[in-house]
């Protein structure tokens, strides 16, 4: 990003106090502003920080009264908070304000594509793919054919979504995401080795689903994996086939969920996460990070640990795990004491 | 996907009993079929989904009773599972039936490639590369100078596979999947920082390896990394140079194996399983998820735990894990007891 | 690779014992030498090997006495053990000769390019880019808008690097590395759902880091995500949003560290390691594999478990939790005496 101040002045509709040329190239809080950087101050108790701030730029309320330091910049606007939130809201947007098929670009004829759509060059669109208004396709992406991308949908670079997926209104997938590889569905022979199962379901993502890089899905062995609406999945996650995710859970990178378990809604799983195949997981239950999940699991319920168990009882255990030497060596002199 | 009932038919030399232009788009079992969805009905116990199933066209075998449902078209078959069977590998395969080289490959000239090769756009495949009979490269490929890969191999799209590469004959590698990146090789030296070690091995990858989405192989420092014929690796998985594993060795997601560890044959390893290096696990090893392993394991062993133990003595251990407030009471009893 | 005996010569300053064409197509120990390999021998005591080595070529030194076997060709020198570091080292820079920008690429007209730099085909270079002197990007490599690239790196096929990224000089990417995707940061709001928070920071990646595959580094939400120089990260790691990893710190694969956390310099940490958020972890700490990190940890502890704790009392505990039902049945013991 490049700004000068009157630009920003101009977007907020604020008044400039200082350079109007003043450049700002970054972001940060008041207390850590260096030249170069935008920052703003909106509460009176922290008009101390203008004494030592570097920041360039600073958009500052109006009621608030301060020094303007030699080197920055202000711009006066009603209030300041609310104008730095919508400044952000404004970069961010513009990362997206390209439309059209770039260059070295591949469309099916067969492609649906609404209005305002950019597909990134180096991107490969296959056929009878619908993407839907304002889709936003960086360079690099893959979407295999039959796929369906709804409205507003953001697919940053690298994206690889195989054929038949569905994707809701206003997803973003960030890169090296893969949505529809085959489930690991192998089935044993008597000469210990393995025969595929093909792999003909699909994945459905339904709207407002943010999707963490390196984050794959498989999927269905027949049917669809599901992940409901609002639901944010951190990177390098791994959801397995035929998996059901529910409304606007949320879970930490790194975690796994192994095939055919569903998880209920408004749930809070944490990091590193490994869910067994096969079991039921309730709505709102919350899952401490790094706990094995082997079992199905009530509305509701704290766990944690590997295998997993109510998170209070674990902390209760796991202090004791601590003195388990201690504890040795006491029963070690009780037996010496009741030998005599 | 999308078929028609007298498409269907034609394909499985069956019969239709209804609309011959009924329109499916996916699959499902009966219990679950909804307009747009195939399935097939080869017991006479589910007869009674008949009355329920939404789904467009039931494949049906020719001695099962049952009422036509009105929304429904029948295709009448001598043996409904074989039959659908035949329609999922159909379906599967008619995925890979590109054959050439697509607009925007770079194919290096010095390139030998086999019959009924299909390069993607976007796919890059360097000097001296040996591609097999009936390779299938979706786009967003790179294959580096002097790998091999065999006849029948699906590579999905933006798979990467580094320089010097062997891979065997029908393999698939998933989205996302790297082979042959350097091995995590550094040497320390007295300022504290750390000098690379050149990687010149290789990967070397035998016939019928598959490999899930995201999983990386790094190369060997010198010689090669092994995965023999038959392996199958879900998604994320992590393997580090020189390492080999066994034949038909089965390895869940997100499991990680550190350099010149050494696995046998016929292995069951769960998910989220960590391998220290320079070990050797036996054949026909069973490690449960989430255990990590820093010791040569025998054969035929079932172990769990982090670390690693007898899976049965890690149960046992496990459940008194759970008691541990309980048995630290009664330490405390005891202790009061034999102080009087 | 492909040498022959005299170009191998050559360059090392060696004379040629045996046959000067004689090719090799790969490195090997000189035990596991066979046809094709090219192999060293520096050390009287490994002369034996020379009776069955099946080593093409053998590089060996001047002083050491030895019959050559009938199938290899010597190629002496005064030390072969470096001569053969020499040759890995010409050998592993081979492959970054290429220069220029290749077909299908895209480089921006903005971009500020140094002198010997290759962009591979499918490469995107956005806007206001910067890459310095001998810059080595392989083919599909995502560079956004603004961000900045230091001199001598190398950039694997199919990197991700978003924009306002700073990347210092002599760093190495592998494969699917994505750096600077949107920190997980969401605001519940009353209706239970999550309200996006923009994530305007970036990522700043100092110099000689190296980064393995499919390892994902979050931009920071505001400020800067920060990688010092000389860190290691292995394959499949996850940074969260403004982390900063302290210089020198080498990171084993699959380990994860959540937003805001703080590591020191001269840490070692293993595979699969889970750090809570918003913590501090000093400088010379080594944290065992597995372990999860949930609170600060002082300068140069070594640390285990999950929670972590001492590695001495995390193996003391641990080797009681082994012997817990045996601990148990003498709990049991003891009160059956002591109710009489």
């Amino acid at each position: 990003m490049e700004f000068s101040a009157i630009q920003i002045a101009t977007l907020l509709n604020g008044k400039v106090e200082g350079d109007p040329n003043a450049k700002v190239t970054k972001l940060a809080k008041i207390e850590e502003g260096t030249p170069g950087s935008l920052t703003f101050l909106s509460h009176p108790k922290y008009t101390e920080y203008l004494k030592t701030t570097g920041a360039s730029v600073i958009i500052i309320s109006e009621e608030i009264e301060g020094i303007k330091p030699a080197n920055s910049t202000f711009i006066r606007v009603k209030d300041s908070r609310m104008a730095f939130s919508i400044l952000m809201d404004a970069y961010h947007k513009q990362q997206f304000s390209k439309t059209g098929v770039e260059q070295f670009a591949v469309v099916a004829p067969s492609v649906k594509m609404g209005t305002n759509v950019y597909v990134g060059s180096f991107s490969y669109i296959g056929d009878n793919v619908t993407l839907g208004n304002n889709v936003h396709i960086f360079p690099g992406v893959h979407i295999g054919n039959n796929s369906k991308i709804g409205d507003g949908c953001i697919i940053y670079p690298g994206v690889k979504i195989y054929t038949e997926s569905v994707i809701g209104k206003s997803c973003t997938f960030h890169s090296g995401v893969v949505i529809g590889s085959d489930g690991f569905g192998f089935v044993p022979n008597d000469e210990n080795n393995y025969r595929k199962m093909p792999q003909v379901g699909n994945v459905v993502i339904e709207d407002n689903v943010e999707i963490g890089s390196n984050t794959t899905i498989d999927r269905a062995t027949m049917g669809s994996t599901i992940i409901r609406k609002g639901v944010k999945l951190d990177n390098q996650i791994q959801i397995g086939h035929n998996v059901e995710i529910g409304e606007n859970t949320v879970i930490a990178a790194q975690s796994g969920v192994a095939g055919s378990t569903k998880i209920g809604r408004n749930c809070m799983i944490g990091g590193q996460v490994g869910i067994i195949g096969h079991i039921t997981i309730g709505n709102g239950v919350k899952i401490a990070a790094q706990s094995g999940i082997g079992a199905d699991i009530a509305d509701g319920a704290t766990i944690q640990g590997s295998p997993a168990m109510n998170h209070m009882d674990y902390k209760k255990s796991y202090v004791m795990f601590r003195k388990l030497p201690e504890l040795a060596d006491k029963i070690k002199d009780l037996e010496a004491k009741n030998s005599k």
